[in-house]
């Protein structure tokens, strides 16, 4: 019996702070800032698919815990340093007064890089537990390899840089589908890949995931893009960490609502066909891209 | 015959640049703004340091490079991000302009991101290499995890932080201390024991070289206080990553610079007697130690 999305979210928010060290009284406005934008909510995405991964898989959920709660602090960090004034400029996130207005720009800054940071300290010391084990050490070090390009400077990082400079910039659909694929397809797939890593995955289980993964990110982006059109929720565009802002291209500023939707469908389509021959077994990730569609609606 | 500091050097920076990933057209300026502060001089100490540690333990020091770049990637990027107009607001680091003068906050911000997470990209690929040799990829985690920690938030991040918060407070010899502990000792510490554990070494070699790596992070930083008021050079300062600016406290300005230079002799006599049962085996140790006493004198 697989996990629920809101079962696995409850156990990646119960262990979320577990990996993050203990912190030095001296330092301890660290620890705060750091725990203060991990604790502001958020869907948890990025971890529930590492762990709904690991068990399609078969591997053990529970020692896939800190290789999920690495992405989600990826994923926070990444949000920390898009809303400082340098970059997004935002006051706001989840209704909450951003990392930098409560902290300071520069602890903000160093939240910033203590959470990336954070996240590899905990796959890299959890690697340490199994020196007597190179079959789980191997699995291991893949899941932290996919981690760490989908976050990287081909990945995440490279969607940011280019999403940055295309602010203002003449929009195409094709630059656009670049930023979208990296700023939020790239930890998608990589930690939908993590996971399989963890568990016993075929190449082909891993081909397969990986379209998934991409497809996925691109229609969450549209979807974030619809919505904030049609102004159902606030909260799933600050998801998939986007702002969606006036001077921004978006598929809808280029393509309009109606062509926005058509493309959503289409991405949600291949998605499901990525994982058509898994049948029930991946319900999981069936019902993620379901759900999505139908908030559009 | 063991290698010279100035060899090693060279042997860094021609394969500085190898272990950052190729990348896309569309965001080549992350490219571009990281190898900027890359191979914008140094003296690459952390790296070195590494190397002959690995030497030292009887390890393969071609195959540290990896690693040898990774610390100076951590290094880099706390440079970037010291440098920022939040933080330490510098307009020049080793007589050019910084990072985000040439190439603006926001790409300053993602740039200093993108090498932190080239370093454990770097590292964690590395490890990919050696499935068929579970002891090669022991040392290499146990390498990797003294640089996670050593760069993290109960190290160099945590000596920032403080760092930040003691500007303007009231000054204290032991918050001085932690503070140089951390920012400066933890990651020197631990580039020397990352390339301890990629030979050989004894438990008693891993206590001798940490008790040797933290008196020489503060002697470093006690002569960079030393040699910023004397004013004999301008690049030692910044190569520990320490603006000495009016408004911070030094050891010199709570104890007046004689004490500073006692406690510099301190310092460098604790180095030197941590290795002294190694005696000719150490001599590269020894002479960074002694080179940077006869620097301030």
């Amino acid at each position: 019996m697989d996990r629920t999305f809101e079962e696995s979210k409850a156990l990646v928010e119960e262990h979320l702070m577990d990996f993050i060290p203990n912190i030095d009284n001296k330092s301890i406005s660290l620890y705060e800032s750091m725990k203060y934008s991990l604790t502001a909510g958020g869907k948890r995405i990025r971890p529930v698919m590492l762990l709904a991964a690991c068990e399609f898989a078969g591997g053990n959920v529970m020692e896939a815990l800190p290789y999920a709660c690495a992405v989600e602090y990826i994923h926070t960090y990444s949000l920390i340093h898009d809303d400082l004034p340098a970059m997004d400029n935002d006051d706001l996130r989840r209704g909450l007064p951003t990392n930098h207005k409560v902290f300071g720009e520069a602890q903000a800054i160093l939240a910033g890089d203590g959470l990336l940071n954070c996240s590899f300290e905990a796959a890299v010391k959890d690697m340490m537990l199994y020196f007597d084990s190179p079959e789980k050490i191997k699995k291991r070090i893949k899941a932290c390899n996919e981690i760490a390009k989908g976050a990287g400077v081909r990945g995440m990082i490279a969607g940011q840089v280019s999403d940055m400079e295309a602010e203002n910039a003449p929009a195409s659909n094709e630059l656009l589908e670049y930023i979208h694929l990296n700023k939020t397809g790239a930890l998608f797939t990589s930690s939908i890949k993590a996971g399989l890593h963890l568990g016993n995955p075929t190449p082909e289980m891993l081909d397969d995931f990986t379209k998934y993964g991409e497809n996925l990110g691109l229609a969450f982006q549209i979807a974030d893009d619809i919505l904030d059109v049609v102004g159902t929720t606030e909260e799933l565009g600050k998801e998939a960490g986007s702002d969606i802002k006036q001077h921004k291209n978006t598929y809808i500023s280029i393509n309009g609502l109606e062509a926005a939707k058509a493309r959503l469908n289409e991405l949600s389509n291949n998605a499901l066909g990525a994982l058509e021959h898994y049948y029930d077994n991946a319900e999981f990730f069936n019902k993620l891209v379901l759900d999505l569609a139908e908030r559009t609606k």
